[in-house]
């Protein structure tokens, strides 16, 4: 790798700080989706997935917990990895994005909670999406990321979620500009979401 | 766990030893899906995931090559258990099934593989599904069993896979009565369709 | 591997059950010596330390609890594959072997809890080891099966201890005919120690 | 943990790196010591073991190659993250320890390779430790850490090992400011090692 050594040390020391949060969360294991959750964090000048730390394996729930299944290295994500690039063309300081859950009911628990926090909030409508975008991996994300800016107003979005599509699972997404305060917020909100309504 | 011991070793031993099959097998990552795989094992007279053996955190990808996240335990799966749960209710003798992806244009080359190998093929159209069942995890998961039943001609089926539906991803099944066999079996599917028309 | 399917089955369960019986034991990870736990498991007619299923990396202590760094594989052993090889030239009953550690005043309080239980205990004095017997590793393990069975007076040992010798640490080693009632009693001997003195 | 995040961060990224080093070595796997091998990185200030960040579970040998059975935490080593502190209190820019086998016939090579790369190499007499030293785990590594001191000619020690002594293993340490760099010639000596005489 040609990258800077000391944005790696700092890179890798982060992400190692962010997954110690989300695997020490009970709460967070809840909102694992079906397609396990990854936390991707770009390099400053990132292109490609390969310029793009993240969990190799993602992270799956072992023993009820939140486990990353192997280490943190570049090009471990495609899915999350597209979609922070997607973003970082109009938002460049958005360098990382984790994925979490969106079960029924959960979109408007997630709205209210977002607002209280100050926080632009979207939702993706996927079924918007056009079928040539859907087809090219690539393509389709950039698409989510440009749907994502323009449903949160044309801000940089903070939190949002999809309801899925055909062979799609339905996801949220937070982003942030680094992985450690990210993986703070994910645990509040995973908290928050064990203590609703008691 | 009241469970025969005589019969729990075994199950263990099996599990263990069809795992190293698959976490040998590097085809195989190229097959596991978004959801990741898991594999469930039934106790003979399983009524409920709890009695069905599976591998806790799912079979994920590190480094390229398949990876269990967790050991083997009782209860560790809900999908893959409720369906051979279902798939019991008409044939008891099978105990195994195993999910795997189905990407674009991979239904038809599977067909033609288990045709070749004298396998009972089906395709599973989950949009067929009545809302009703789909509501409800349990049932979803009886309905499909029946589905994939009534769909290889009213006989045990072997390998199925299904388009997927909205928020679901599509994919394939191999069941069997123990999983060395049937682990065997998937990898001899990874490796052909790795193979495929060179 | 030619081992017979039925018998490999057996032992991959009966370890599997074995270690997560070591696992889930707080009190045991305060057992575990510098150069780690390994639990031994030879096949009937085992010769050679490839015929012994043990576990890949041994048994170390991670966040506080006993964890197995990698799998049950034959082979996986050398000292404790070789030291059960060598007691089952006189007792081929005893198809298991785990270690642990033995800190200062252990030995005294450990014998007392064999004694309690009527189990043969043993002191081994690996400074009487002849010099050509030590350097050669295979010879040595003879030398301390043998010495084994003849310090706990020409029977069956269940369990011993050694003073460790120049450049070997003191460790313990209990003996079974199978691993998972063999792992119980060194539970029991992990928690009845931690209660020592309460 | 109130260390500084900046600082924290930057040892999480070193380490991380530095075990990636260690775990793609194949030909370290032949240099873990019977101990298994462990790594410390102590912060700037550090004055006890929970100030040092080491790999918890230690690195063992898992399919042939070095694997880390836990991850990197503060206060997860005992023994050398007290040889760190030790030699710190004369070399304070000293901060990293690794240690590896030595195995007989290995000190005279490693003396040599030393000389060639310019290191400081010392050889530590345990049976040289004063009784009230040994029995007190604290002293014990005080007095090493002074005497790698003294034996290396009262300057920086860079490599040295010992002879072992009654009960404990022999042992080799590399020492350095940092373990990226330290990892990297860690790797050089057993690379060197494995190809001695071809």
């Amino acid at each position: 790798m040609d990258t800077d050594p000391v944005i790696a040390i700092e890179m890798y020391g982060r992400m190692m700080i962010a997954l110690e949060k989300l695997e020490s969360c009970r709460e967070f294991a809840a909102l694992i989706p079906e397609v396990r959750t990854n936390m991707a964090y770009a390099l400053p000048n990132a292109r490609t997935p390969g310029e793009v730390l993240a969990i190799d394996g993602r992270i799956t729930v072992v023993k009820g917990m939140p486990r990353a299944a192997g280490r943190p290295c570049f090009g471990a994500s495609g899915h999350m990895a597209r979609l922070v690039l997607g973003i970082r063309e109009a938002y460049p300081e958005i360098r990382t994005a984790i994925d979490f859950s969106n079960p029924p009911g959960f979109a408007p628990w997630l709205e209210e909670y977002c607002r209280q926090n100050g926080w632009a909030f979207a939702v993706l409508d996927r079924q918007a999406e056009p079928e040539v975008s859907r087809d090219a991996e690539g393509s389709s994300m950039s698409w989510r990321a440009r749907e994502v800016i323009r449903a949160a107003g044309n801000r940089a979005p903070k939190v949002f979620c999809d309801a899925g599509a055909f062979g799609k699972e339905p996801v949220s997404v937070i982003v942030g500009t680094e992985p450690i305060s990210t993986a703070d917020e994910l645990c509040g909100i995973a908290r928050a979401f064990a203590r609703r309504g008691t």
